[in-house]
């Protein structure tokens, strides 16, 4: 494989682009393939059987593009499906979560750290395992929040009636004294200022997107697939619906990267 | 085909067992096979081409299963695919608009109804067309309301949130004097007592489900389909995922009728 070759990122829908932000910032080099896919957007509250489905065709059509490593940009993905897709492809597969949860375990004082995220994600109880192994004397304090993705979806961001929904799922979070909470949805960061007025300064809120980033340049590196020398081609971005909607969204998180409905490619799996 | 094969109905998830609760009720010889794409769902801010392809897939199920007739319980999915589907299937098919249009013509005084429904369904603009072809002197006034679907799957009705949301959605819409308003998305149906409080008692709510199910009785009847002499054989539901979810959600709608995990079958197309 060659270190010319793109990265591939993919995400349940639009999410991910948080994540694509990071790596152009820290990647500047590499080309990236996004796909989203938004057609059967959100993962969520879906079983592990149908996740892996939807990964395991993502991750083949990716691979049918050339990629040289996959980051999977989705915490859900990542969560309930990751070690199955390792084993399953030959080329560096990285989550979102190992990454956000080292963060995590670097970021705390008092060893009190909470998590917010999908069911899926929550019930899989991935982001405390990590924690745990870092640390044993780490308590964790989780909270699904499955209103938070179609709040972003929808744009409503600075809202009262946003502001209330995050109090309601916070709230009994807080008291819990955590000094941490880790982000632990790609589509959280969109209301990573809302958040932090409502949990106060005390608490630093944790996003994976920096830290996966920086833990996929290390095995980029590590593999010799880091592209060093060459401008990275123009980047490429697949959903299985709504092309102009995605563009849309992603002109509102990938500042100053412009992308036209044009330039976004519609594939589905169906 | 006889009068004793049973009926289909299906939905993007959930919402479509508030069409079944009205079928059980007026047709109690029937049996039902009731499908939802709950890996799917939801439909509402997807593309009329994704949601033709997901309902070919899961009418083709439905006849595999020998269904005399299907009922579409979707709102999104007659709005923008119904007369697709009634052109690629040789048997009845209908939907929950035009009984739903109809409904809401008969129930005005002044002339001024809203609708309110999902993304795509009011972008579709069938409601406004049935409505004005019905009587070209009614007005209508559209609000899309996608943050509903995900309160109802959450769970929240009695809340005050779910209340600042409805307001949110629907003060300026109700400002317009409409005397009737069409909910015009299955899941809308669960929230009925809270928008009655929001837009106060001289609105008249009209649920397309009832007007659809006494619409789908006489389209029986007409082809000779209607089972009236047999009891009905058990009813089946099948999902794409999430069967203990769908099977706790089915128990809060259709009161009175047991539904186990165990009973709903998962089916997925990928």
């Amino acid at each position: 494989m060659s270190s010319i070759a793109p990265i591939g990122a993919f995400d349940s829908g639009m999410g991910g682009l948080t994540v694509v932000k990071e790596l152009m910032q820290q990647l500047p080099n590499e080309q990236i393939i996004y796909y989203g896919d938004t057609a059967r957007v959100p993962y969520g509250d879906k079983s592990k059987e149908t996740i892996l489905t939807y990964a395991r065709q993502i991750m083949n059509f990716l691979v049918d593009q050339g990629v040289k490593a996959i980051i999977v940009a989705c915490n859900t993905v990542s969560a309930v499906a990751l070690e199955d897709l390792k084993n399953e492809f030959d080329i560096p597969v990285i989550g979102v979560v190992k990454p956000g949860a080292k963060a995590a375990a670097e970021s705390t004082h008092t060893g009190r750290i909470g998590v917010i995220a999908t069911r899926a994600t929550i019930n899989s109880g991935i982001y405390r395992d990590f924690l745990c192994r870092t640390n044993p004397e780490i308590e964790v304090f989780q909270q699904a929040c499955p209103l938070f993705v179609p709040l972003v979806e929808e744009g409503w961001i600075d809202n009262e009636i946003t502001d209330m929904i995050i109090h309601r799922y916070l709230d009994d979070l807080v008291k819990n004294n955590i000094d941490s909470l880790v982000l632990g949805c790609t589509h959280y960061p969109l209301l990573r200022d809302r958040i932090q007025l409502a949990v106060g300064d005390g608490i630093t809120l944790v996003n994976p997107a920096f830290e996966t980033s920086r833990e996929f340049k290390y095995v980029l590196e590590e593999n010799g697939l880091l592209n060093e020398n060459e401008a990275a081609a123009p980047h490429r971005f697949y959903v299985s619906d709504g092309a102009a909607r995605f563009a849309d969204f992603a002109a509102r998180i990938l500042n100053g990267y412009t992308l036209t409905p044009e330039s976004v490619t519609i594939h589905a799996f169906d």
